[in-house]
Order: structure tokens, then C-alpha cells, then sequence
């Protein structure tokens, strides 16, 4: 370890993080704050207004995007950093806001060692990230990108039929900015890994490889109701059976290719659903990821076929219906050697691995150079209350993210020498 | 067939059906009379007027059970037929109303030839077998029999928490009477199948050798919830994979006994059933029948010897509940061979079968001889609006139903000769 590095004020990034957390605080240490409500825009707010003090250039577009822009010793791309401040209805206070807060003491070290990059440095907290109340999920990260447009974005309603464009209208949330055209030279988002990868080889780093392609796949087995006593057991047309033998093989799918294939049956439901009736129609939700493209289609074409042969054999119909499909994201090979590098000099054990879930960074690849830092998830949890990542790991990554967007900005390596350990 | 025997006016009998079809008719083909509702009064009052009209002594006690006494040339044990007349929230015309209104039919028939039996009989109609809105189903029966105290009963709650006190003192449905003691001889209940076996066998009548024994098992297996991006397979302790391993184990164990043994997988939920989430908990309720007790014991130790060891493979909890257990009730023999004599005389095709729900009969059988007729129900559907019998079926059924009551209540035969077929 270099002890002349410059590091974080991690007391400062903690109490940054406690008071995100305060902000539509569920009581029992969760955070609901899901997109476009008052409580997301209470927290982008409170970040609005420490860029400001930071004198960041803020910018914010229609769906409600925020940037903070510091400037540079040259005009040109930024290096961006940043991740989302919504939540899912049951959130933790890390899922998001981890990459927000860390970037925002990123700025804050910077500004108080005096050092100015060459490149211009951005801050992004982007809108809606989890979906939760309206879809899709990365819908601000896909507007920022162009690959949304925002009128389609705004169109968009939650379960009650409220648009997007009411929401925004009636909080105030989006601002007069067009984001799409913001020079980047990079981007790197910090993101507590929602997975137990980290934890269980306990180290702190994770250098994200990239983003699993992701297909959903909606299974509906439509058979025949029937009196579980009455009919035999040759006569029956069961379409919960046919989903039960479905959602088994789910697993061996995911162990016959290997691999990083992960294939889970979370959704489930049969028709009438009572103990005593044939259930006449049953679904079942297939989430399948992979980041390798042509084992996720062959996982694809596996539980296809084995839908229809269980459905021929018990004599019920079957409609595949695809709901999601994203092709995997290879992060950028230069960028996560960067970061590696920046993780060997503070000494940081780190180490590869992909990317569970999908990410706003996964889409900004399209746009510029794009990769991840993550933090262990103790136990694995996210989108629950008990989510949780040790304030040293909390602490380690953002150092890592401090001196990879330093290097990817070509500091002055005066300044951070002469700048005080914080 | 001789057609000097006396036979039941079936255009009046299809009359009857179809005004009780009207009470709580849902406008799709279906009848909802919710036990203890004011539609399930409405078909009571009906019956019980018709009853008097016929001249029966009406009794009425206190959880609304309603018996029509017609004298015979003898005091004594009555020979009692009936059924009950509540439906499931979507029901069909026939499931318990059919019963009542074919033993109506054969008072009437009766009535009109001037037979007056040895032994009295009786029409019985049973307050809320279904148990659609106050658990257990067969209360009626079971408070007639003594085997479910009265108190007990209109303690039960409905899913708003109204009691069964509370409903009765609204609709007036309670009488005064105690049927408990009622001396009766045999009670034979006329049904329609809800199976498809008396229809694939072209066959009008079924002899029903018994009500298998019944075992509801839930299944409540706790894992742990989890992202399904993050979560490699081998570290997964999915609640949702053990159900449907079990689910689909059910099938298994039926074939494996073969048999007469039924199972059914009807109702499966996952926690929390979303696409993205290894489900944390997940549940299972097994619907097992047979006639046969001890393969019905063997069944269940089957499955949840399996329930146990897929818990123990994936790491998760599993608690297993016995929701519901009734042994198998065999109908009297004698009785059987009555109705099967009955079929003969009148050349009616019939053919032994098993039941496949219970039924007050088997309740009834405590206390004196039981057996039923079943007629068939048209791709065995029952519990919908689109339960159908054939009128053609009715009419035979109601006729061996007819000359089974006048063997079992040793009619003169001078009076059956006399009268003129209906």
C-alpha cells in the first residue's frame, strides 16, 4: 500500500449514505423511494444541492436525469461516474445509492485536496433505474442513451394509470436539459454486487466483467379444471403439473450447460389454485441469464422443447411468450484494467466476476467506454431491508473508483502527491 | 324393461331444476347460493313449500338441515333420500340441487299414484356441504349426525368473520327441531358424478361403491430469497425448486400406487413470485384420495418421505401440515345390490364406480345404511356454470332412485301394478 495516495473522507461518504437513507426510510432500515414519487425526488434534490455547494454544473433532462459536471484543466469528453437513487417498494439503502454517494465523495476529496483533472469529471444520478413502478427498468440510463425516446418514456404508466409525464409534472422531477448529446470519455459505476460472490471469497473489489444477456421467458400451460376426486388419473389434462415438471427442469437446464448460466423459476401460478381442482391453466416466468450469447439462446432452445414435449404428453397447450431479452455487455477491457490497477496500487485485493443483475452502466456502453466496481452484499441480499455491505468494503471501493476516474482523467500526479491523505 | 312400473314425470322434475336454477342463477349457465346466504334461503324456502305442498311433515333445525316427512302405512325407521342445495361460489345447476329435486320428484310421483309406503320416507336437503364460505364442507350432515356439535358449527367464521350464528339469524335460516334423533332405516343420495367415468362408459347410472378416504398435506418449504442474476446455482436455497420438484412427485406416487389412488398438486404459491427473485418460500397443497385406507396411508408416507429428502438436497426447511383427514367410507352392500336391481328392472344400464368427492352420504353412513346413485356429469365438469347432465340421464337416475325408495320401503305391490305410469 502507497500511503502518499489520496483517499475518501469515509466518515463523510457514510453519513452522505445514512442520510440518503433517512429519505423515504421504511422504519425497519429499509428505503422505499421508488421513481418519480416525492421521496425520489427528495433524494435527488439532497444530491442536487451538494453538487451545487461542490460547484458542479448541474444539468437535468426530461425524464429527470442529473448531471454534475466539474470541470476540467481541458474542455472535452467526461469521465463519468455515478449509478441511480430510486428503489424497489422493500429497497436497501445501498442498491444505487452507494454509486451516487461514492461519486459524490469522489468530488468532495478532490475539491478539498485542490486537484483539477485534465479531463472534465460527471457525476450521474440516473432516473428509474429498478422499474419497480414504471416499466422498463433502466429507463432514465435508456434515455440518456437515445435508445428510449423520451416521449415513449413519459407515455409510460404505473399500475394505477398515472404516466411517467404525470409523475414528472407532478414533482417537478424533470428539468429543461438534453443529455444525449454529453461528451463522455468513460464511465464507471459503483454498485453493491447483489450477489454473494464477493463475500464468500472475501474480498472487498469486484471488477465487473460484464452484464449477462437476460431472457424472461412466460410459460402458459392452458389444460383442463377438474375435480381432483372425480377424475382419474389417466383422464386428466393437468396444466399445473406440466408447469411443476417445467419449473424443475428450469435447474437442470442451468447445470446441464454450466458455466455462468443461471436459470430460475421465481413466478408461478396456477389457475383456480385450489387443493382440490386440476388446475386448468397454469404460467410459470423463466428467468434465464447467461453472458455468453449462444449458451443463453441454446438455454432458450432447450426449455422450449422441453415445454412442448411435457405439454404434448399431458395433452394441455403451451404459449411461449418471450418478455425480456437483452444481449450480454462485455464491459470495457482497458477501463477494468484500469481499475484493476488502481485496486493493485491502494493495495486492494480485487478480483473478475460478472455482473448478476443488469445495470445502467450496461447500457452507457453503448455510448461510450463503460464498467463496474462492486462491493460484497453480505449474504447476498438485495431489494430487501437487510441488504447490507461493510462500511470498510463501502470504504475500499470508493477508494478504487477515487483513483480509477483519477487515471482515466489524467490527473496532475503533483497534485494528488502533494495533496494530504483525507 | 316393464313398462307397467311406475316411473317420475321428468318434464316436471326438469321444471323444478330449472326454477331452482333461477335462484342465485349468475347469468352465465352457473348458480351461486352460498351457504347461508339469502339466494342459499331462497332455494330452501322453495323446496320446503313445495314439501308442504305435497302435505310432508317439514322439519327444520337449528343449522337450517331440512327434512320432509312423508308417513308411511307403518311408524318406524324412514328410508331418506336428498342432497343438499348451497353451491360453490361458481356453480352449476346440478352438484346437490339435482338430488333434492329427484327426491322431490319421487314424492310427488307418489303423491300422484296414491302409493302409500310401508315405511315412511323422508327428503332431505343439507345445509352447506360445500364449505365454499364456512369451513368444514358436509356441516349440515355432520351436525345431523351428531358428529359436529351444533355450537361448534355456528361458531365457524367466514372469510369477513361473520359466524355461521350471525348468517343464520340474518337469513332466519335455523329451525327449532333436532333431527339427531329422526329414526331412520337407509338414506340413499341421488348425485351427479362430477367425473368424467359414467360418460367415457356410456353409462346412465352409477352404483357408488364408496367416498374414498381423503388427505389433505400442505407442503410450507422455506429457503431463502435471493437475485436471480446474483446467485449462482450451487449457493441457491430456492423454496420455489422444491415445490415443483414435489408438485410433480405427486403424479409420480399416484402411478406408482395405481389403483384407485388420485393426487393432485391444486394449489402451489411461491413467495414473493416474481420473475427475478429465487423464491424464499413456497407452498404446496396435496389433494390424495383412495378407497383403499392403507394405500391412502402409504401415498402420503411416500410423499413426504420425498418432501424431505428434496428439502434436505436444496438446503431448505420444510413443515408438512395434515389439513384434512377423512377415512374411506364403503356404502352398504346391501343397499348397492337394491339400487342395482332397481337399474335391472327397469333396463337401465349401471355400472359400480367410486366416488370421487365426498359426500353427505358418507357422513350419513354413521348413523344408518348409505349408499348413492350418480348420474353423469358431461366431460366430468363440475363446480362451473358449464356442469351439464343430459336430461335423458336425470330422467333415468330419478327413476331408479324411484323404485330403489319403494323396494327399501317394501311397497304393496298391489299399489305399484295400479298406478298409471307418469
Amino acid at each position: 500500500m502507497n500511503d502518499d495516495l489520496l483517499r475518501i473522507d469515509a466518515a463523510r461518504m457514510h453519513a452522505t449514505l445514512d442520510a440518503l437513507a433517512r429519505i423515504g426510510a421504511t422504519g425497519d432500515g429499509g428505503v422505499r423511494r421508488l421513481a418519480f414519487t416525492p421521496e425520489d425526488k427528495a433524494g435527488r434534490d439532497f444530491i442536487e444541492a451538494r453538487m451545487r455547494a461542490l460547484g458542479l454544473d448541474v444539468r437535468i433532462d426530461g425524464l429527470g436525469n442529473l448531471v454534475g459536471l466539474r470541470a476540467g484543466r481541458a474542455d472535452g469528453p467526461a469521465v463519468m461516474t455515478g449509478s441511480h437513487l430510486d428503489t424497489v417498494a422493500t429497497g436497501g439503502r445501498y442498491d444505487g445509492a452507494f454509486g451516487v454517494a461514492a461519486g459524490l465523495e469522489v468530488m468532495a476529496t478532490l475539491a478539498d485536496a485542490g486537484v483539477v483533472t485534465r479531463r472534465p469529471l460527471a457525476l450521474v444520478a440516473f432516473a428509474n433505474e429498478e422499474g419497480a413502478r414504471f416499466q422498463p427498468a433502466l429507463m432514465g440510463s435508456q434515455v440518456f442513451c437515445g435508445r428510449l425516446p423520451l416521449a415513449d418514456a413519459r407515455a409510460r404508466t404505473d399500475a394505477e394509470g398515472v404516466t411517467v409525464a404525470d409523475a414528472l409534472d407532478a414533482t417537478g422531477y424533470a428539468g429543461p436539459d438534453d443529455l444525449r448529446d454529453l461528451p463522455l470519455h468513460a464511465f464507471v459505476e459503483m454498485h453493491v454486487e447483489q450477489g454473494p460472490v464477493l463475500e464468500a471469497a472475501r474480498v472487498p473489489v469486484g471488477v465487473v466483467t460484464g452484464v449477462p444477456g437476460i431472457t424472461w421467458l412466460r410459460f402458459d400451460f392452458r389444460g383442463e379444471t377438474n375435480h381432483a376426486g372425480g377424475t382419474p388419473m389417466e383422464l386428466r389434462r393437468d396444466a399445473g403439473y406440466a408447469a411443476a415438471c417445467l419449473a424443475r427442469h428450469v435447474r437442470e437446464v442451468a447445470r446441464a450447460l454450466g458455466g455462468l448460466q443461471r436459470a430460475t423459476a421465481g413466478r408461478l401460478t396456477f389457475v383456480p389454485n385450489l387443493a382440490n381442482v386440476i388446475p386448468g391453466e397454469a404460467s410459470v416466468t423463466v428467468d434465464l441469464r447467461n453472458p455468453d450469447a449462444g449458451a443463453l439462446r441454446e438455454a432458450e432452445v432447450r426449455l422450449r422443447a422441453f415445454a412442448e414435449a411435457v405439454a404434448a404428453e399431458e395433452g394441455v397447450a403451451v404459449e411461449v411468450r418471450t418478455l425480456v431479452h437483452a444481449p450480454p455487455v462485455a464491459f470495457d477491457a482497458a477501463l477494468r484494467a484500469v481499475i484493476a490497477e488502481a485496486a493493485e496500487r491502494l493495495g486492494c485485493p480485487a478480483q473478475a466476476l460478472v455482473s448478476g443483475g443488469g445495470h445502467d452502466a450496461g447500457i452507457v456502453a453503448d455510448r461510450c467506454p463503460s464498467a463496474m466496481i462492486f462491493v460484497p452484499s453480505v449474504g447476498g441480499v438485495s431489494h430487501s431491508p437487510a441488504e447490507y455491505t461493510r462500511p470498510e468494503d463501502l470504504e475500499a471501493g470508493a477508494n478504487v473508483l477515487l483513483h480509477t476516474l483519477l487515471a482515466l482523467a489524467e490527473t496532475d500526479d503533483e497534485a494528488q502527491k502533494n495533496s494530504a491523505p483525507a
